[in-house]
């Protein structure tokens, strides 16, 4: 590294820090006042660059970073509210929220900030389990606000050098881990893991027909993909964006703990063919939405083989299987490892393939007689043209926690979750949706008020044990106290769908969630 | 607004504000030393949720703010480099990138942060003219900070409440200005322009034929889709990820000022129809890539209206347009509005289409039992499932800016290109790729050094000028000084493309680029 430039570069960091410091200039005492500028004159065509926009500028984002660093340190206080719960129509009502033809001043975009992050769900508490509960990552977090102010876009070298090497490191470090001979393969960073499972499925039909990028669906025969009945709505999505149709996902069957059983699988592979459809896709799960299974990846990749089928997995936590003979792989760490959203990688096997099923060599980004190595310029491996930085956050909290450190977050909230586990199993009051340790971080469980435990089994219990759920939640988000997943699952009414992911929870938190199941749902 | 619950959280901001300032806390005069806390010694494992870790985590983050800020001043300063170019191998080499199993300290995090920057490509830096040219703005960049703090996502309200609202009002505000009546209609917030040109052929699809969602292209007749040979290559992709197929996308033609010919666009519909095939979508431009030309949209749509087939206009800027009768219209607010990357919206005319054409009412998301009105749960009506937050920051810049200071920036980029025009048009060694002053604020021109002026017209002078674009913008890079596009365009040699787009720019700077150009390439 550069040791002088980057010297060079922390000096700057000082002239701006003393900068900021004193930016009340005319401060006698020369001490650490705060600035005096007046922000209720001012507006955005003060800032940089206009020319003498620096010191707004520097207080501007000053104030800005303050309103921010105060919503952090709130968000981790278990004392505040997880939310301050307002239905659509009333939270419409309580700021003005409408946009004009005039500008507002700065005092006045400063106040809409504070607005914005009051009614904000606090992602960070210690005590959001809802959806998508990973936390709020520091490290994550600053690197998030660092690829802000790079503003720029992955399509080609020459306008993110860093991030696009950054990129290839970390796909490359992904390959190795999931066991890819010396991390050999491709890959991309996508828009989230269903547009990584589509783009898997788009390149699944590519190999088999080269001829359906520019012939259509038409030239083809009908095609088959396979899923098990629990995994992922973004199959069935994809499937009816590629013009393949949701009918042609098949579901195969799962076992009682959610696992899809290989024999089904085969079963519904050979009964495709002999209906005169190509199967051309099977993706397995790699803990699943709702119960967290780990299908049987090694059994799958057999019959994948055997009937000359892509495997694809949809992995959401940092894998520890034995390698896997797959062919493309969805790896979310925006879900286990707490990147900050959106982060979803999807590998693939072969290397070229996705180049070549997506490229279209628009002569505008892609210049075949740059002065660099164009290999570099990744663009034309997606559907997208401009694609958003999702790689430095992950770099960057690898780098600072190393392979060691996401395992240990996952740990902890596997520890959590058997916590729980064995907190309700056997407590008066619930029931388990599936029984043994969870497998993953899931843990699905009926909480029954005194009322119910006491009901005949039937129809009328059911519908009764339906409502308590969403009530429960409900009067969380009221309260503001916790918020945790709900849902029904093919004949299973209303459960709590407790995904442990968020890495600021602890033993006490859990006992806290328990508690308040009970506090909130006894009178139902 | 609720005034005091505001102000409270004025306090907490002062406290920080406070915090930081003292955060030296043995420090016997009180003063607004900084930090001295030893990040060498400290690891991301002892900031937040970490119970003692606010002070250290303040800290943290407040470094990589100076670094940030520093880093914004240089960007803008004219004096700096825009880009400090490094091949891909050896930027490699510059540093240690690769992710390892142990963690590194806060020191090293802070040292890979500078690292980044110091070979980053600065966007903002006022003669940056490369692809998405559109500076950094202040207020843009502080609502992407404020974004990843909230670190949440589109999908429903309970987790996104605010947003989900801003999205709302806002998308009701670009639909009324384009015209549709009371701001009637529908749309979303995506990844990118590709993405959104995609959307809207997967809906035009999907409403001409709803029963491509459960079975597929093979249940449909062979489709056609219209868009001139100048559109963003988007199309295609589209195209052949849906499986249409790249085939079934006609290219109609254009002026010779890159604008589609209606006669033409109707002749290929009917003759379409006559081969069989279904004409289902027509995509104009408004703004086209290279030329910046804008397609005839009144005569379109009475085509499009003639024929039954759905018009989607793909715009680059926002639109002074007469309402179309477009079905759905691609706006990126990321390109001229200069909204950091990335943001994307779709406008759709039809309400509810959208959510038809791709709901799979995944049931731990989208539960229809939830307390508030679920029509707020946008998350079914794309493909993705989670949905990064591009809202805030357009939001919170048209707050700042108003109505008025898009139109104050957008002109200020026109005046800026017809000066470029004016300067170089009839300048010696200059020749523009078409006549006349550009619509947009595209300008594209060759230049030919003394050499080539001099050389006859043939084989030979198109290959060596074909040569000198690239050779200026290597020199470019390799000097650090500007950046700007090159490109061949159909049996054209490659020219430079310069799309003025970047805020920061000035008279002085387009000055700058040409000055550049010709001491870069008056020795080829």
């Amino acid at each position: 590294m550069n040791g002088a430039a980057l010297l060079s570069t922390g000096d700057e960091e000082d002239k701006i820090s003393a900068q900021r410091r004193g930016k009340s200039a005319g401060d006698p005492s020369g001490g650490c006042s705060t600035a005096h500028l007046d922000f209720s004159f001012l507006y955005s065509t003060d800032l940089l660059p206009m020319t003498d926009g620096d010191l707004a500028t520097m207080t501007f984002l000053q104030d800005v970073v303050d309103i921010m660093l105060g919503y952090i340190v709130k968000s981790f206080d278990r004392s505040t509210k997880v939310i301050d719960f307002q239905y659509p129509n009333e939270l419409l009502q309580m700021n003005n929220w409408e946009l004009s033809d005039e500008p507002e001043t700065l005092d006045d975009v400063l106040v809409n900030c504070r607005a914005t992050l009051e009614y904000a769900v606090k992602t960070a508490h210690p005590r959001y389990f809802n959806q998508l509960s990973t936390g709020l990552d520091m490290v994550g977090l600053a690197a998030d606000w660092l690829t802000s102010t790079a503003n720029t876009n992955m399509f080609t070298y020459e306008v993110a050098p860093v991030f696009v090497l950054l990129e290839y490191v970390t796909l490359k470090k992904m390959r190795e881990i999931i066991g890819w001979q010396d991390g050999h393969g491709d890959g991309i960073f996508s828009p989230g893991g269903a547009i990584s499972n589509m783009y898997a499925m788009l390149l699944a039909r590519f190999k088999m027909f080269p001829e359906v990028k520019e012939r259509g669906m038409a030239s083809l025969p009908r095609l088959a993909a396979f899923t098990s009945e629990h995994s992922h709505f973004s199959i069935k999505k994809g499937a009816a964006a590629l013009g393949i149709g949701t009918e042609s996902v098949i579901c195969v069957k799962v076992d009682e703990r959610g696992k899809m059983i290989p024999s089904d699988l085969e079963r519904r592979i050979v009964d495709a063919k002999q209906r005169g459809l190509v199967p051309f896709f099977v993706s397995a799960t790699a803990g699943t939405t709702v119960y967290g299974a780990f299908d049987p990846l090694i059994a799958i990749a057999d019959i994948c083989r055997k009937h000359g089928v892509w495997m694809h997995v949809d992995v959401s936590v940092l894998p520890c299987l034995p390698p896997t003979r797959a062919n493309s792989m969805t790896w979310n760490p925006h879900k286990m490892m707490s990147v900050p959203l959106q982060c979803s990688a999807l590998l693939v096997r072969e290397e070229g393939l996705m180049q070549k099923c997506n490229q279209m060599q628009a002569s505008y980004l892609f210049q075949e007689d740059k002065q660099y190595d164009v290999s570099y310029d990744t663009g034309d491996k997606a559907i997208q043209c401009g694609r958003h930085v999702d790689i430095f956050k992950l770099w960057l909290m690898w780098r600072a926690k190393g392979t060691v450190g996401f395992e240990a977050q996952i740990d902890k909230c596997l520890e959590l979750s058997e916590y729980l586990y064995d907190k309700i199993k056997d407590r008066e009051g619930y029931e388990m949706v599936f029984n043994g340790k969870p497998q993953h971080t899931n843990v699905c469980f009926w909480y029954l008020p005194p009322a119910i435990r006491c009901m005949e089994d039937g129809e009328e219990r059911r519908r009764r044990l339906h409502k308590v759920a969403p009530i429960i939640k409900a009067r969380m988000m009221e309260y503001g106290t916790t918020m945790v997943s709900y849902q029904p699952q093919g004949n299973k009414v209303n459960f709590f769908r407790m995904v442990i992911s968020n890495p600021a929870a602890t033993f006490e938190d859990i006992n806290f969630l328990i508690e308040e199941i009970e506090r909130l749902g006894q009178d139902l």
